[in-house]
């Protein structure tokens, strides 16, 4: 199996799938892709414009959750529940961790302390539902399934505002906060971005006007 | 399995829940939720705040495909592919479907020739992308999987809109118009919205600016 990622170097959800990749052990080559400038060969590819896609033996696969379920059906170790429902909540839950990374980027690109605090307020209820999958057991701080991976990128994203910035998001959500810090050092997750990313990523978010990412 | 489908008659993502559980030929009930003043046992249920949420046996599930998928591998028939590489693509191709929702609703609440000339140009790529799926063969337009109950109330609003209002948004795309009139006719389609679903649903459009949509 041939793989290629479609990839660009800051982009969380690329990082979703590089992440599924590095746990796998699959080894696979990157094309990178300029998100401002999108060429033909990518738009021919890419049925909703979007990275990544990840082309298997020369078939373009989308979405990262499409392309992560994939991963996980055709190689161990398994991340999915066995049972359906307990599945098809994992399924439910990469939209949570849709809303995360939503979520993240506003209160990253906001320019004013107004649109701070209104982004800090709709980051708010997302990472409770969080702390509340945590609590109940239904996300199990310490393993890793396919739902890990699917908020991996923001949780790693927080930890490294925090360290760059002293800026910390997760105090009010404990759980959360200590989940973050273990995915963060968890070798697939800073291992599948380049090693100038915090400086790249930071600096991008103040380039879109992020008032809290400037130096 | 006792099922319970917290529901609005409009909300197209209820229609493809609803559209799955009659063509598996499952029993169920509804339980109307008031989405502009959403009460407090439905938030305390819905992870997202949002319709679809199927009760399994009291167990909330969430997001329409994740509902659909579960269904599908509780009860057959079987509606997706066996091959994963395929089954991946049509996971994938379920986010289309979402941006033909998208898309549509603009269109349909677009309250100025401008606006709605804007919005017939953000439909048509993604038209595209179905006129293409069907010509290849990767969508069938006689058979029936999950990929079809993802597009279905869609497909079914286009055709009432052309028959009530006259306007032919899919004239351009010759597969789709004639998917859209064999998908708008099929009993799970028709057959899972309240009799005076079109009178209603045009009134609410209008009423949300909708210009077209008025009588």
């Amino acid at each position: 199996m041939k793989l290629e990622l479609l990839s660009n170097p800051l982009c969380p959800y690329v990082h979703r799938t590089a992440i599924l990749l590095h746990e796998k052990g699959l080894p696979f080559e990157r094309r990178q892709v300029d998100l401002k400038n999108k060429p033909d060969w990518f738009l021919a590819l890419a049925p909703r414009s979007k990275v990544p896609v990840l082309l298997v033996d020369g078939r373009a696969l989308f979405e990262s959750a499409a392309i992560n379920e994939f991963l996980d059906e055709v190689q161990g170790p398994r991340l999915q529940a066995e049972d359906p429902l307990e599945r098809a909540l994992q399924r439910g839950w990469n939209e949570i961790a849709n809303d995360l990374f939503s979520a993240q980027y506003k209160l990253f690109v906001a320019p004013s302390p107004e649109e701070i605090e209104a982004a800090r307020k709709g980051l708010e209820p997302v990472l409770a539902r969080f702390e509340e999958g945590l609590a109940s057991g239904f996300i199990d701080e310490g393993g890793f399934g396919l739902l890990h991976a699917a908020a991996a990128p923001a949780l790693f994203r927080f930890v490294l505002f925090e360290q760059h910035r002293g800026a910390r998001f997760l105090a009010g959500v404990p759980r959360v906060e200590s989940w973050a810090r273990r995915i963060a050092v968890r070798p697939s997750v800073p291992g599948t971005v380049p090693p100038d990313f915090a400086e790249k990523w930071l600096q991008t978010m103040a380039e879109r006007g992020g008032q809290l990412a400037r130096g």
